[in-house]
């Protein structure tokens, strides 16, 4: 079969043919029928710091899609041949305090498909049965490939009550363009959004925020905390700047939670006394999905129609197409791409 | 009669007559029996830049005591002369979003007692009846001086789950001496203190904690993750220290629960990816007292006998000898200071 | 002014001339524009075994209502004449261990205006303020004079998590119906109403029910654990109704919430091992409103045109014409009938 | 090896000689050291209807236990030989919803080794390695043989909080008795038991219950409430008994907590008005232990020496002596019985 491999510790990535892998008697073998790219394929395209320290070449790499099971183990009864399928990447080892206390998402000794061993970027994919998602049928074959990010929007917006809040959202590229539409088919008050990036801002219009702000403009902070009468009920921190971020706690109520997803790189410098002490503030680390909370939540969002994600959608590109598909990452633009390694895309 | 009056934006404080306060409808004249001396008052005595910013003299200063009820105002159904009682000194507005929706604890337009209006270090002090809380008989007088720190302790503690769960304490003044008390009484499992001074790690260890290590030497965070397996599973921040903050979140487990509730004097540095994000931790900013879930829990477990306080207890002092004890603590020693305006201590 | 009045043990009332009430320092008066009937003053108007030993005639009834304020007390300072209101009917204690920690709808000693004291039923109602509720402008007038009833309805659906949740609502009077809208307006995956009226089933799928049942056929416990693959996540019991309450836990799957709401007539028998512990169920008695939790989601709901409650709404008619307004209530029939006090229904 | 096995369906079991059990891959064969006999192994014996309804003789019954691991499956790394060890025995799917969101105990599908295939009762006993417990050293032997009762005793006291609340607990069994013990370490306030045998309530005194009450005494309900001055905060219902189910409702405060643990024999009929909505009472069902966070509870509890469990601990035999046990037990007197397989008992 071919797949997309990083084969050496350097830039680029190779489309090489390689053997269809064997499975295990717990394992599912998974024709892709179209991946997704992540941030994370991209620095592990450009060999960043981060890639440099964590990827082991020569792997396959990629870790959302979704596909049609070719082949099942003999011990896997949950799951047969021609079901529609996505899988959860995060492999915990299920023996740690937080996997034996419902916090497999935050098992440290997790092995991600894709980034510490072969992903879907191929024909053919390899998935413990326990990690393997049926998606029902109803959901749209692009809407399936992306459920990994989709996943920790869901986990983001649902860390708390959401139902009648007013929410900012600081920061709009693709889980947080989510995250807007999922905090709205939830029944939240007012979304606000700050995006530096004029396309992004006028994007998180269309997948349903109230208002889209500028956080370099001075009276930001100002704007949402008079239109939410002292400030927004929930604070999703989706940039990973500490600017935003900042600005995002600024803009949080008396009382107020926030979910930090967002993934700064390097230390944050916080005012933790006006803040979160004072205000008397939860914030929680939103990392994964909860396993499988966040897939059955977001599952049943998906299957009733809730959710539009049509505008998070950009190019479409056959599997041999990819750096085509990380250029136009790279410049920075919005938006999902999907490769299809299986036939075109339709 | 005789009050400790701040009457000048300076340093220092005079015991002053004034007039016994008079009282409204829904009013409390309490005679104080004893009171206690918090930082925050060191920080009005001394005129620091904050008490700069917030006290308005001519006032009294002091919000820890205890006392008897003396005269109540004519809607007052609930006490009567001759109770037993101390007080929740925060005056919450009663109107804002925080105080309709069980958050009262951070409305933003409290009054404080013995900050923003006249306090205990004084023969009487008037208090709302809705901030009046009547002290069982079974807890003794020195105990029910310092409700108000207690408090914070049990709010802290009380914030998550704390039966069965390993504890890191950073900091041991007061609050942090309090909090390994209380968290014992609540069945955790080990508590570590982190505390800098070598008397107040001594004092950790008669408060119950099962080992009270040095911050500052290089293997207290190895210490506390080889203890725990991996890490505890809940941090109380008392020391407002940011070198301890930092600690703390590093000696805390992938999903545990940090209480922030001491007040660090500018913006602290943290490595949010690590510390709270991937390790999907819940923090939550301490401030005040639930009022009143914390009353009620901390009464009952005083009532019963489940806290041993008595080596937080330094001094007794009568009012006239304010200026020994504001000194005694400025030396930094830990432990509480009572002062008696009325008589004797005992 | 001119009040619908319970003048004595026996069936009817009679609208008398009476005195506007005299208001306190911390009351509002209240000029009522439309007042809404409830089935407890239905119970009222009958003189019902429940109405005998708690109503004390001669008193003006109702509870249910929006109007204009009139004049404020002199400690009144949230509210000015002329601000569009409503009020939480259930006046609390404010001492009991219930209210001063976060219960206060459950609150032992409560007294509720219009039942124990004077109520809506009339041009002017007084109200003390910290039960008064300003209603935004946006949400419209009739909306406003249920707040009462549809409170009920939020607070069964926000006890617990609803978004993707697949929900089931047995019994479809009012309160049932206004919890249909706001579980979809929430989030939840499908709701399943059950119900004996086949006009009230029609009604329920205007509300947004995906399917309305006959809870006299057969199959209608296992059509719906087989829509749901094994049970509905939530169960909101809106019935009072012994054979409901039973075949609602029976539609509840292994770890669901129920949470009930509707009274009934008597003692209730349960298949408790099966429906609620062999299931690990969680169990919710819903009371009235939670004070001020359940107003402030109901508001933002509201005031964003999250709910559309127009097919709830059947009669409107001046306050002289009660007999006509109550004999169509006596009739069974679904939906709210609105009185106006104060000139004619627009 | 020896294994006490139920050969037919009727009353009675047999000591038989059998094959040592085979182990797969994630298995664990565990030599046995200490079993407990739970009531349900009563049952077994005594061939009552739902043993009937459930056993597929032959098969070895018994499911508390604890040994040590004598040989592990090739693809077993979290235990070795020689590990002390216990076991939940409720083996869930793993793949139903109730699994994939943290309900695992409430699992569908599930199998209970003891019940559903062979347990423990005999030399050796099969274990799949994701239900096997490492038990601390510190923690002695018969302590770790009865995790499984005990769980249940913490799974109910911890399903909600505990701290500084009063407790009733209602029926004082073995796994009653237990929670007394669990509650008190948790720092509850008071604990009542009701019991209306007189050696139980001798028990409850002495495993920390501040009063053991006579429910059939006519002021039972009237002493908590006074004592509590309302009502009990918390209910633990362990007896099973619908009059004690009953009476414990009248005690439970308005806003208080339910944990139901005990199994009725059939129908409950309850004043679900006053008992659970009037009082916005929130009920659990609870059913086996979480997975595994009532083992991680459990555990930190007892290796810390916070429970005290010798009263309940009655007598000591080899397992050839199972008949004197059974009929011991069968008297109804209170206290776990020891049976040893491999040697005597210490």
């Amino acid at each position: 079969m071919k797949a997309l491999r990083k084969l050496r510790p350097a830039r680029g990535a190779a489309l090489e043919p390689i053997a269809v892998p064997s499975i295990g008697p717990t394992d599912v073998l998974v024709r892709v029928r179209a991946a997704s790219i992540c941030g994370t394929d991209l620095h592990i395209y450009d060999w960043d710091p981060w890639s440099a320290s964590r990827i082991r070449p020569p792997m396959t790499f990629g870790h959302e899609f979704c596909g049609v099971v070719e082949k099942i183990g003999d011990e896997v009864y949950s799951v047969k041949p021609g079901d529609f399928v996505s899988a959860e990447m995060h492999v915990n080892c299920g023996v740690c305090r937080a996997c034996r206390t419902g916090q497999r998402h935050v098992c440290q000794n997790v092995k991600i498909l894709g980034v510490d061993a072969d992903g879907c970027f191929a024909e053919f994919v390899r998935i413990p049965v326990r990690n393997l998602w049926k998606v029902d049928p109803a959901i749209p074959e692009h809407y399936a490939a992306i459920l990994d990010p989709l996943g920790n929007a869901v986990h983001a917006v649902l860390e708390g009550s959401i139902a009648g809040q007013n929410v900012v959202v600081t920061g709009a590229g693709p889980i947080g363009l989510m995250a807007i539409a999922v905090a709205k088919a939830c029944g939240c008050s007012l979304v606000f959004a700050t995006e530096i990036n004029a396309h992004r801002r006028e994007l998180a219009g269309k997948m349903g925020a109230d208002e889209a702000l500028d956080p370099a403009k001075s009276d930001t902070v100002a704007r949402v905390r008079e239109a939410t009468e002292g400030g927004a009920d929930v604070l999703l921190e989706m940039s990973g700047n500490s600017h935003a971020i900042s600005q995002g706690f600024q803009m949080l109520r008396a009382g107020g939670r926030a979910s930090l997803l967002g993934i700064p790189s390097g230390p944050v410098t916080l005012d933790l006394v006006n803040d979160v002490i004072f205000k008397g503030a939860t914030v929680h680390g939103i990392y994964g999905r909860k396993m499988f909370e966040t897939w059955v939540e977001m599952s049943e969002l998906l299957k009733h129609g809730k959710l539009n994600l049509e505008p998070l959608f950009k190019e479409r590109m056959p599997l041999e197409k990819f750096e085509d598909a990380f250029s136009l990452l790279e410049k920075g633009q919005a938006g999902k791409v999907l490769l299809f390694p299986n036939g075109s895309p339709k």
